[in-house]
C-alpha cells in the first residue's frame, strides 16, 4: 500500500508488478515445483496436480518470458528438455514458503 | 516443493492453497490495498487501478468467504459501508512487501 499524489491509498506498483506473474493460476506452483531443481515437461506436469499439458506449455513459456525459468535442450539422441528456475526465480522460494505458512494458518483447505 | 510417496517433486500443498485465492487476478492487490485501514467501495476501486466496479465487487465476495476481508455497515443516514482486512488478510501484508521487493529487483516493469 502506497499513496499517490492526492494523498489516496493505493496498491504498491511493486506488488502490482509481483501479481502481473503471480495472479496467474499455476504460476507460483510452477515455481513451487521446479524449487528442488530441473525437472522435464512430464515431471512437471505430475509435480503441478490438476494442469493440462496446454496450460502448462502457456505458462512455462510465460515464466520463460518473465525470466524466472529457463529451457534447457540437451542434445541426443534422445533430445531432453528440462526446465529449471534463473536465480530470479529462486528468488522468489522463501516467499513462496511464508506464502505456504501463511495459507496453513489462515485459509480453509476446502476448495470454494 | 515437497516429495509425495513415490518421491517425486510437488508444488507443496499449503504453496497450493496459497495460490488458490493469490493466484486470480486482483486477489493480493485488494488485500494490498487495504492494508492501510478500512475503505469504501469507491476508494478501493481508486487504489487498485484498472478494476471494474463489476469485478472488484466479486473479488471483495470471495475475499469475504476466504475470510481475508470484512464488509461493514454504519447505519446511517447515510448507509457507510467499507472494506477492511481481517488478521488473516493483515499476516498476508508483510509477505505482500516482499513479493513487491522481489518483483523490484527481478522483473520487468514492461507490461507483457
Amino acid at each position: 500500500m502506497t499513496e499517490d499524489e492526492h494523498g489516496r491509498r493505493q496498491c504498491d506498483s511493486a506488488v502490482s508488478l509481483a501479481f502481473s506473474v503471480l495472479g496467474k493460476r499455476w504460476n507460483g506452483m510452477i515455481v513451487d515445483a521446479l524449487g528442488g531443481g530441473a525437472m522435464s515437461f512430464v515431471e512437471l506436469r505430475r509435480g503441478v496436480e490438476g494442469i493440462s499439458d496446454a496450460v502448462l506449455s502457456d505458462r512455462l513459456a510465460e515464466l520463460a518470458e518473465a525470466g524466472l525459468v529457463v529451457r534447457e535442450v540437451a542434445p541426443g539422441p534422445p533430445v531432453a528438455v528440462s526446465y529449471r528456475l534463473t536465480p530470479a526465480g529462486e528468488g522468489l522460494l522463501p516467499i513462496l514458503t511464508q506464502l505456504g505458512e501463511w495459507a496453513s494458518a489462515s485459509l480453509s483447505p476446502a476448495p470454494r
